[in-house]
């Protein structure tokens, strides 16, 4: 009998079509049901983004092969969005184009970290940040983070857990699942942690569009030498609303890049050709539109904690960008059992905390950012009952 | 100093851009520059496909996230053109659907073989798909073949070659780089390998819509338990002309894509979802004109082989599929520095045998269903001359 690779085994299935697999069970009895599992830009894309993307499609060039890096354009374009949004110059040559922000993770660790060599991840981390690892033979270096200090990684204690195996530390700011927004300070002091210790620190800055107001959200960049230990992950997905297109970038010094170079082509050949040109447009012509939302999210956001006031069982332990990171009733069942009760009986979805790591067996993660006012505030309600009893009736 | 993975140093710079790069320094003193590296379809993908392209590329759920296997309604399409092609019967559940075919070698490649494995590649292979390997971790067990022969690789040599860290063999047929196909009666005595020594057959069946007449390429999808020891590969690009679409395609049995799965949500999420609607059209839609790009591409093949019959010092070891794989002339330089002359002094862009692995130092790839028949007439006048005059008289 042939086998798969023992790695892979060992790895659980995709956790978000096993929590969709709970709700399926759900026959409606306690209204609508809310989907908070996967974080899914809770409003269309923009018409004229949608106009342009058909209209890339519809070309010769959209269809053939692009730049392994991604189209020179959209690479200056976004290298002018990040130049404005850190006050720092980016330039294209320091930013790649990927297919998705996942495959920049992957890709960016084959670059980086070979099998053997070990990569730290705050826990709770994003899931596929650590399978991406498992699978590919690198270790993972658990650096625990506590509700108490509201999710934020403690450098000291990142310094005292380094091995000599590892080659990174990543960070997800605003963090996913938590929600925690880390302060410029807490970014620098790990940058500063990196590079004395010559690791790269990973910054995945997916949610950044979400963040409030207008600083920088941190200035690891105003560094002239940051290529040199930071790279920075991105993506379209959240901001333009178009996961579907799977549009992501890199940021990254030039020894690096070069070395990335070979895993691109190999993994990826070039980007998807039409949402790029679409998007190009779209980096300054939707500017107006994404500060909008900005302001919807930091709504959503506002009535999540407003609902969640006056909740006594259920804790708060982190909220920003996309997430809540929920802290179950004392007495209630485990994360798993809990999020599978309020998926199949409440309507309510949302993703147990042992699917993002060791020691979360008390929390939920609730993709707020994906429901309107309207819905955010039948929460309160979906949550309450009392998950023991609920689970003993369960029908 | 921060350092990238000594796997990936390890490994040689994008073959292609090289190749471009000499290229560039051409100035037309033979006529316009014939590219004939890179395997792109030579005419443009048909207007209906672009419309349908366009108009899946305008809608909210094109810009939505899919199923990580890739939409059903694709999945459907494509195992009831392969039910066709192969004469056996496929369903929706044994498809997935990639990013691009690069991409579904990587993950199946993660899925199968961990880092320390190891995996046999016929010699010359596809760079990539060695680029993949190493950068995994995975050994590379090469499997000579030899110009006396057509390029096909022996099973016999294959079976003694097998060492206890292989975990599968890689056949690509039509080939890339030789253009080589292999017989039916080749690819089962390698299944039948493969079964009996617990490894998987991976079969990248990329240029398979270029086939000459209507029989299957092989029988192997007729042995009801295939699906334990045998994996295929697909690409959309070459058939319907997409590349820059990036969807690609893996076949495979319960088992291994269970385990798939994991890195298909890891690397991917999903495909991109646009060109999956286009492309489920296409399947039945474009049938006819795919007969005749089929035409088309043997017209060329044959254009190639008329024309080169005239050539006496050059010599075509291998023609089919996309290449042609020719033997350089004696007494003219190695093929790095021959490939380089033919682009930067004649206008002829091919790919050197080195870039495709061990003992090619006498090779050159050229992509000739890449040009029209007037353009492939070209190619005789580009060669001849003498390459060693040529890099002594070089300008």
């Amino acid at each position: 009998m042939t086998v798969s690779s023992p790695l892979v085994r060992a790895i659980g299935a995709p956790p978000i079509p096993a929590a969709r697999a709970w709700a399926a069970r759900y026959r409606g009895q306690a209204g609508p049901a809310i989907d908070l599992t996967q974080a899914v830009p809770g409003y269309p894309p923009h018409p004229d983004l949608l106009a342009k993307l058909a209209e890339a499609a519809g070309t010769r060039a959209g269809a053939s092969y692009g730049d392994i890096f991604g189209d020179e354009a959209l690479r200056a374009a976004l290298a002018g969005d990040l130049s404005r949004r850190y006050g720092a110059a980016f330039s294209a040559e320091q930013v790649s184009i990927t297919a998705g922000c996942n495959l920049a993770f992957g890709m960016a660790m084959t670059a980086i970290a070979e099998p053997g060599a070990a990569v730290m991840l705050p826990a709770p981390w994003y899931f596929n940040h650590e399978m991406a690892l498992r699978m590919q033979g690198v270790g993972v270096v658990p650096l625990p983070c506590r509700a108490e200090v509201g999710f934020v990684p403690d450098v000291e204690e990142a310094a005292r857990l380094i091995t000599p195996a590892v080659r990174a530390i990543v960070l997800v700011t605003p963090n996913n699942p938590t929600g925690a927004v880390y302060s410029p300070e807490v970014i620098a002091a790990f940058a500063k942690l990196c590079r004395a210790r010559g690791l790269w620190l990973v910054l995945d800055e997916t949610y950044r569009d979400f963040l409030p107001g207008e600083a920088a959200p941190h200035s690891l960049f105003s560094d002239p030498d940051w290529g040199e230990y930071v790279v920075h992950l991105y993506s379209f997905s959240k901001a333009y609303c178009v996961p579907g297109h799977r549009v992501g970038a890199i940021a990254c010094g030039g020894a690096l890049r070069e070395q990335l170079a070979k895993v691109l082509d190999t993994m990826q050949i070039c980007p998807p050709r039409a949402a790029q040109t679409a998007l190009t447009w779209a980096v300054e012509g939707l500017r107006d539109w994404r500060e909008g939302n900005k302001a919807i999210m930091a709504g959503r956001a506002a009535a999540f904690a407003r609902v969640m006031a006056g909740v006594n069982d259920w804790q708060v332990d982190a909220l920003g960008g996309y997430f809540a990171y929920l802290r179950l009733p004392e007495g209630a069942p485990d994360a798993m059992a809990a999020a599978e009760i309020l998926a199949s009986e409440r309507g309510l979805m949302g993703l147990p905390g042992p699917f993002f790591g060791p020691g979360q067996e008390r929390h939920i993660r609730l993709a707020f950012a994906n429901a309107e006012e309207a819905a955010i505030a039948l929460v309160p309600e979906r949550l309450a009952g009392g998950l023991g009893g609920a689970l003993e009736s369960g029908d």
